[in-house]
């Protein structure tokens, strides 16, 4: 073999490299199980890629495929009855999926569930880079206490978990600031909790000094009075979730743990649908709240027009020094890889809080999308601006 | 037609209609969806026979099936690549099950989710004609708070899982006897207060004055520490549970709530494996309890030989007069059809306490296997006797 022919076969080698490394023959092969198996399940499995990798025994099935962010990727079957197969790269932090069996949509026994999308199915955690500030760490660790209710606005039973701070039990004299913490659409008053990390993200925030110890008040959203299904327009009936939080789930609140109930000691935050909920709560009752975060969401979404302070939210931002007296805290959280109408509808509500002179905190969480790591950068951020 | 013809038709009739009534085609119509659906789902469906009919969307698939009790029910699918079928009656009461897609095992999509049978997944309600002692009532509600600690003797993060008796958290006084209630195997700490719905047994008691107000703790069953897993004989590694329990849950409870922290406010029951390691903890620690339950199941599970006392739990029960001055109640509870085992070894257990005359009470549940009907029945009659 001469240089020339040397030469024309490196160079044939490095034309066809990139393109086998995005064959599935590249796949790096360093899954581990991913965090939120259950307990004793090999599988799912996550690779330094961030690949999701699942295994299901099916010997007579035609077609399985994992369905992971709208994606849905075709499992290979070995000669055991066994289909294997993994996904593109996915974002580091939290994801919803399902695995699809035959045109089966179901819940992949291997992993734990959460309740998004609507459902009670499986997730999936990509370890982030600053995974830390979310994991359980040998700190003093708050508690979740389960919390039912009957509403009579609803006339149903309802429920919140509360995160209670570290000491709460132990000490029965302290009086401790509240937030009002909600998630987002299709999701329910268990997300903070569990997906969330809430509790884990307040408790390393406390233990390091970086936040006051406070309550947490997980609610959920959805609330409609009995008579709202008959009276819905276009299958949309009306939201019951102001009142209930206001006049139920506050008092309840302030009456049977330790509060400290005053608007300077009371906090209101919510992710996506929670965000503009709450921004709605918080201008309609200022003399109750004096804290605001919006997680990846403002009241005007989903905004086809620029904002008029004159009609947005009955005037309520047209007095700037009102506003900026009485918001401790505006705080605004969107990850960079949102959705348009998240970009734009959060974009639109800065540009007119800088128009008209309103004072706000704007953090971007990097390489996120509409989902869980964002959320849980957010409240770690926020978290340390309240009551301060 | 004449009399004799007539007596024959009718004789066929007679004949025939038994047979025909096991056949689908006799499935009583009155299907309902199911008491523990998830939000929105219209199945699993319930109907007065107690028959568990489910629906899936699985175009592609070859063999769909109904998994419950161990037993398989194949599916039918119909025009719209929906398959549908329902089980035999059922038992009254709470019961694990799976959907079976061509060879996989799955959750039903439908239902919602329990830990049970080392797995998490789908569950079902048969409405039982008692059901109303573990039912959601209008009456005083008690908190299920969550209880994270760290076990130096297992070296991991643990859990339990605490009711507060209504007017725990109003209350800054009152101090409270304490329950300690386990699961059973292959269920973790998450099984009374979910499917065995403890807090609403405990509700109901309290409200209506049948049961003291107390706390109940529900921690995890398994516990090893970190050399166990290499010196498992069998397969078997040494269970540290017990030490667990002793030197680190009850100071930790006692610590962080408000505890009446003597043996003579301190109760302690489980079912099955919980029942079996329960009997063995308490005759180990009668300085630290005083009210033992053992909800199907005794220590001389699975008990091929009939209890000898000199042996049995190092000689726990020789020395009767000391276990009747020591056990305030020792309590057994039965399914009457729970398999032969379950039988035998409390009747070998109940059989030598007549022997020695060790005073005990015994429960049977009606029409009920070794299943969670029995044992929210066995807590509602137990929990009457304690701290009385």
């Amino acid at each position: 073999m001469n240089r020339i022919q040397l030469l024309i076969i490196v160079f044939i080698i490095g034309f066809y490299l990139p393109l086998s490394a995005q064959t599935d023959d590249m796949v790096k092969e360093d899954f581990q199980g991913s965090l939120v198996n259950q307990p004793g399940k090999e599988f799912p499995k996550v690779n330094s890629e961030g690949r999701v990798r699942v295994r299901i025994e099916a010997p007579q099935a035609n077609n399985v495929q994992l369905d992971i962010g709208g994606v849905k990727y075709d499992l290979k079957k070995n000669d055991g009855g066994i289909w294997i197969g993994e996904s593109a790269p996915q974002d580091e932090g939290f994801h919803y999926y399902q695995l699809n069996i035959d045109g089966a949509s179901v819940p992949d026994p291997g992993s734990k569930y959460y309740y998004g999308a609507g459902r009670w199915g499986s997730g999936i955690e990509i370890p982030a880079q600053d995974h830390e500030f979310y994991e359980m760490k040998d700190v003093p660790h708050g508690s979740i206490t389960e919390n039912i209710y009957f509403s009579e606005i609803t006339q149903d039973w309802r429920r919140n978990f509360v995160y209670l701070p570290p000491g709460y039990f132990e000490n029965s004299e302290e009086r401790y600031p509240v937030l009002y913490l909600q998630h987002g659409s299709f999701e329910d008053e268990t997300g903070w909790a569990s997906q969330g990390h809430a509790n884990l993200i307040l408790d390393n925030l406390i233990a390091s000094g970086k936040a006051k110890k406070m309550i947490v008040v997980m609610d959920n959203g959805y609330a409609y009075k009995p008579e709202a299904m008959q009276n819905a327009q276009d299958g949309h009936p009306k939201s019951a979730f102001e009142e209930v939080l206001i006049e139920e789930v506050i008092p309840n609140i302030d009456k049977k743990f330790r509060t400290k109930a005053s608007r300077a000691y009371r906090a209101i935050a919510g992710l996506s649908m929670g965000a503009n909920q709450t921004m709605r709560i918080i201008m309609n009752n200022l003399n109750l709240f004096s804290y605001y975060g919006g997680f990846s969401g403002t009241s005007n979404y989903p905004g086809n027009e620029k904002i008029d302070t004159k009609t947005f939210l009955n005037g309520a931002f047209e007095d700037a020094d009102k506003v900026n007296e009485k918001l401790k805290v505006l705080w605004l959280g969107l990850g960079t890889k949102e959705p348009e109408v998240f970009l734009k509808t959060v974009g639109d509500f800065k540009e007119m809080a800088e128009n008209k002179g309103i004072s706000y905190t704007f953090y971007e969480s990097p390489q996120t999308a509409h989902e869980w790591l964002t959320w849980r950068r957010c409240l770690y951020q926020y978290a340390q601006l309240l009551f301060k």
